[in-house]
């Protein structure tokens, strides 16, 4: 949500849509940059860190703004419309406060709403504990209460409005032939997600893959059609990767000569764990004479506290030496035709290869291939993948098949 | 509330106040211009009036960024506080929104926290409908949710914080030996609130009187100690007059020549009723070949509507014309004591006469006289007056007594 003007666009779109015979449930996060002016505001108050509950009173502010203006805005074009804060809109959370998880959603103020003919606009990003506590669902949370409310309610459709025109092939700043996707599983979808291509949050998407809930990302600046993001997105014709990912906040630690004891391994990532480091690809290579090497990634942020950590360990763990290597980039092909297409793979590393160009680190899941490699040919790289799987074209080539239901 | 400054200010104050032994209950209201900011974005989203409910919506978020912000501020110098939104300390209120009335407090949270040794924060102006909306309180709301709480949990004292030092003599802008009042009636702030000496709204005092909540009043930038409201104030020796009030926005209307048949007056001011058009003082005068002279005042800002209304009703009342007159000041002279002391009306007359001003009109109760007067004379009124009473000594000479109760 931007300033005024933009809260008015919104109302005249969501105006139109109701006027084609949709019941329409909207979900709001806050404006600008209340969010942001509010955590300004309680740092001015607040020494420490403030207490959990009370930044959730706070900011769940920014919300019922919002939703309280859009109200106003619909009113002024015409059409009924009634704001609901999270606790009024039935939904229920744990006691987590700022990272609460939806427990139940109680939607029947909102149909009785949809049922007088209202347009129902519902604060996103908040919710109600058992005990009667205000709370917020953390990162992602306006997009997840979308989604879970669109599972509530049974809504046909989910739409989720951002600032770009919906999920691309690759990231278009980097690549310039990069193409909007019609369609994308969920799983494309969450693999994207999680690898930093920043339309959709991973757990708004994994709520919608768990209750099958029809997704469109698509632009609140203009008309176009969006993302469909679905159960099973259509084949295309020949493509098996439908994008391209890249995470450049990449770190690489090896840990060299590990005495080959049971146990070893866990000591090592129970102690990062603890320290809150989260850890992504890891690779063992084999034992040479009772000690085997082995490497991870991790956040290039996380580096310094995990190598840190892992001398702190020395103790513990049996190991010769530690090494890290940072300015590492992982890129990803994404797609869920790659299971039953064992080349995709291999064409990956004969691309990179053939850049001259070491792959560092490699990981594969049923739909993804992700390999890590210096940061400084990043584009090259995304841009000869773009194009060797086929994704430069202009138009996407469906085999066919329904659209979405509306 | 001011600014994050004067907010911790106002935390280490809860603070000591805690520090002393107190159980404390707090209500805020919004921060300096949050309220304002928030009606000047309804504006630019709204051509028309918005919905009062989504404007309810709206300006309660002010008060929740101030309790959150409190309690914060609170935690920050070790002491554990909660904050409430109105729905959650148990103010239930009617639906009329913008202007509702409380129904019922429910204070189970506010007593469990205070069992569990927290301050507790609520904020102030709003409630709860019995149909799940949220309600603001309208003017005064804020004063008079402290009111109301002080009188659910049976609190031993409700201290109103207010940017001046406490009630005075007279407005301190006009004459400059106006003193502070140790103590006053609720009668006497009623009629002194009800006259524009702004310092607590009316409502609140209604409360506070129909509740016997013992109030102070005092201000938020100081420790001086403030005025008390109470049942009975502590009656001064010889002194009768407790304050001296005025009201700048005062016009007069006369309906002269009115036909001396049933229900003439009574239809005049249904029609100003029906326009929304408050009447303050009514004169008539005798009556003289069946017809009868009669005047009213009322705000200065309402009499261009009034006189169109009065041509309006031509043909239902007769009379021979209607005058006005602007530029009126009504100054009124207010104290329990006066009801014993007969001659004090007199005196009041006596003054204004001596300085060669007419008086328009008077009206009295049992502890107020009024009188209105050109406006041009208003301060030589008020500060004679003043001296006349007895209310330019320093120090009020009580006769004894208790003080309030903690």
């Amino acid at each position: 949500m931007g300033d005024a003007e933009r809260m008015k666009r919104v109302a005249r779109r969501i105006v139109d849509r109701a006027n084609e015979g949709n019941r329409c449930v909207v979900v709001v996060s806050a404006m600008g940059d209340t969010t942001d002016d509010l955590i300004d505001l309680s740092k001015q108050i607040c020494d420490g860190v403030p207490p959990a509950r009370e930044m959730d009173m706070l900011l769940t502010t920014g919300e019922q703004v919002s939703i309280a203006l859009l109200s106003m805005a619909i009113h002024s074009l015409g059409k009924e419309a009634v704001s609901y804060t999270g606790w009024q809109a039935g939904m229920n959370t744990d006691s987590s406060h700022g990272r609460a998880r939806i427990t139940e959603i109680r939607p029947e103020r909102i149909f009785r709403s949809l049922d007088e003919g209202k347009i129902v606009i519902v604060a996103g990003f908040q919710g109600l504990s058992d005990t009667g506590e205000i709370t917020t669902l953390g990162r992602g949370g306006s997009d997840t209460t979308a989604v879970a409310l669109a599972a509530a309610i049974q809504a046909d459709l989910c739409e989720i409005y951002t600032d770009v025109d919906g999920v691309y092939s690759t990231d278009p700043r980097v690549v310039k032939n990069a193409r909007k996707l019609q369609e994308i599983s969920y799983d494309e979808m969450l693999e994207l997600a999680n690898l930093g291509a920043a339309v959709l949050h991973p757990r708004a998407v994994e709520y919608a893959k768990h209750y099958q809930v029809a997704l469109v990302v698509r632009s609140s600046f203009n008309q176009n059609q969006g993302t469909f993001v679905k159960e099973e997105a259509v084949m295309e014709q020949g493509i098996v990767v439908r994008g391209i990912a890249y995470d450049k906040n990449v770190a690489r630690v090896s840990i060299l000569g590990v005495a080959e004891k049971p146990g070893q391994l866990a000591k090592v990532f129970k102690a990062l764990a603890d320290a809150g480091i989260n850890v992504d690809i890891i690779v063992q290579s084999g034992i040479t004479d009772g000690r085997a090497d082995f490497s991870f990634t991790l956040t290039l942020d996380d580096l310094d506290r995990a190598m840190k950590v892992i001398e702190q360990i020395r103790g513990e763990v049996e190991f010769r030496e530690a090494t890290s290597e940072a300015n590492l980039v992982k890129v990803s092909i994404v797609g869920a035709g790659m299971v039953s297409n064992p080349g995709v793979a291999a064409q990956m590393f004969e691309v990179i290869s053939g850049l001259g160009i070491s792959i560092k680190m490699v990981s594969t899941s049923e739909i993804k291939v992700s390999c890590v490699i210096e940061n400084a040919r990043l584009a090259e790289v995304v841009q000869a993948l773009h194009t060797a799987y086929g994704l430069d074209t202009n138009e996407q080539a469906f085999v066919g098949g329904p659209s979405v239901r509306r």
